[in-house]
């Protein structure tokens, strides 16, 4: 191999390795978004973080397939929420980037202002499941299932980290989801 | 285009693209030493997050202007805080770089111990917009808002996707602040 | 310098960079492992987070020393928490890598379900220590200590920057370990 050729070789997997930080952080930052995008009541903005036909299961009452649903939630029961106070605080992911594909796993807390008590309390501290795509626009949401960890064992069952060919949401059929 | 010229310009693209990354994680290095530094009393440490002339409005009783502010905060009124025992949690931002200037919208948790019920409340959840700036000390704050997600509009309006052109922090409008 | 040898320098500078950016990133995805693991009873996955003889210490009531002592916590009194309902929610840590150590600060939220009220109670918020290792196997957890933020003096210390030539873990003192 000539000097040059090694040279590009050497540059060439180094931009893999650019390409897979880049993954990790674009995934982290479009989690990031969630939170606020809702809380603010930007439904558009929280749909587009998924995929046109993307699924959110907020178990086990909510079960929304497109950005649509997404909308919906946002402009209907969630505005309570928000006109009363409250905040959906996302951890960071593990995420696990497969080629276009990533999965991941994390915690979402939904806490409520009481303007009585001065305060707020904890209503949700959820095990999240994530499976994310990289679309021509970037990372977007495929599926997020988001369940209550009250003691259920599928639902904490959701944050074991997930073996080589295991399905992502186990959850998914203990309610039957498709 | 030469071999090598051709070479350098693939480095050189890899170089902007390592630049954004290194961006990102600054910025989210920074925003996580606030919390240990409030909470561990390390006043000098806390302010010098912030640029010289850096402003932190805590919305609506507090409005620090340049690094003694911050530092008279943290050995003032927050002391009582520490010593009785607190968190000062704040999730990783959504960061958009613009050059030498990020904006960014996050949440802080304010989460407080009671002896008595061997338990922790939380007294605040607060949305949280950001505006850094690149010095050559590396990034630092230029400005932060942190507004309590107790029902008020323009509280949460702090969280919704900033449309190009849009001041920052909407919120100061309301407390007149400049 | 030739045109060739040049570039080969602007290469390995830039894989330098890169490979800060990788540090950064598996240290923090290796803390976000550590929730999912111990909320799904994932013994085996939460001890392999550590080195072979890690240490984690859970002020003051628990001391363990290597996988085994990590496996035999999860499986053991942490189990009640875990069928009741929990969350090991853990902040993002601010990481300092210095060659193949690094060592980092960040808050650890223990948020467990009350069936009765239908809401979570936030049981500990605590400051966080780590010392971390870069293994063949990637970089492991040789260190973590775990201490309420209760207004113990030592508790908070742990927060701070640390400066140069300090211990990592000033509280163990307090606790007399090794």
């Amino acid at each position: 191999m000539s000097e040059i050729e090694e040279l590009r070789a050497m540059v060439e997997a180094l931009a893999g390795r650019v390409r897979a930080l880049e993954d990790q952080v674009e995934i982290t930052q479009l989690v990031a978004q969630y939170g606020p995008a809702v809380d603010s009541g930007s439904a558009e903005a929280a749909a587009a973080l998924w995929t046109e036909d993307g699924r959110f299961d907020a178990v086990p009452q909510l079960r929304m397939r497109g950005r649509a649903d997404i909308v919906a939630m946002v402009n209907g029961g969630h505005q309570s929420l928000i006109r009363n106070g409250c905040g959906h605080v996302l951890t960071v992911p593990h995420v696990v980037v497969d080629g276009d594909e990533a999965t991941g796993r994390s915690y979402a807390l939904n806490i409520r202002w009481d303007a009585e008590d001065d305060r707020f309390w904890v209503a949700r501290v959820s095990a999240n499941t994530w499976r994310w795509v990289r679309t021509a626009a970037g990372w977007r949401v495929a599926e997020r299932v988001n369940a209550n960890l009250d003691g259920t064992p599928e639902h904490r069952a959701m944050l074991a980290p997930r073996e080589s060919g295991a399905p992502v949401h186990p959850v998914e059929e203990r309610y039957g989801h498709e």
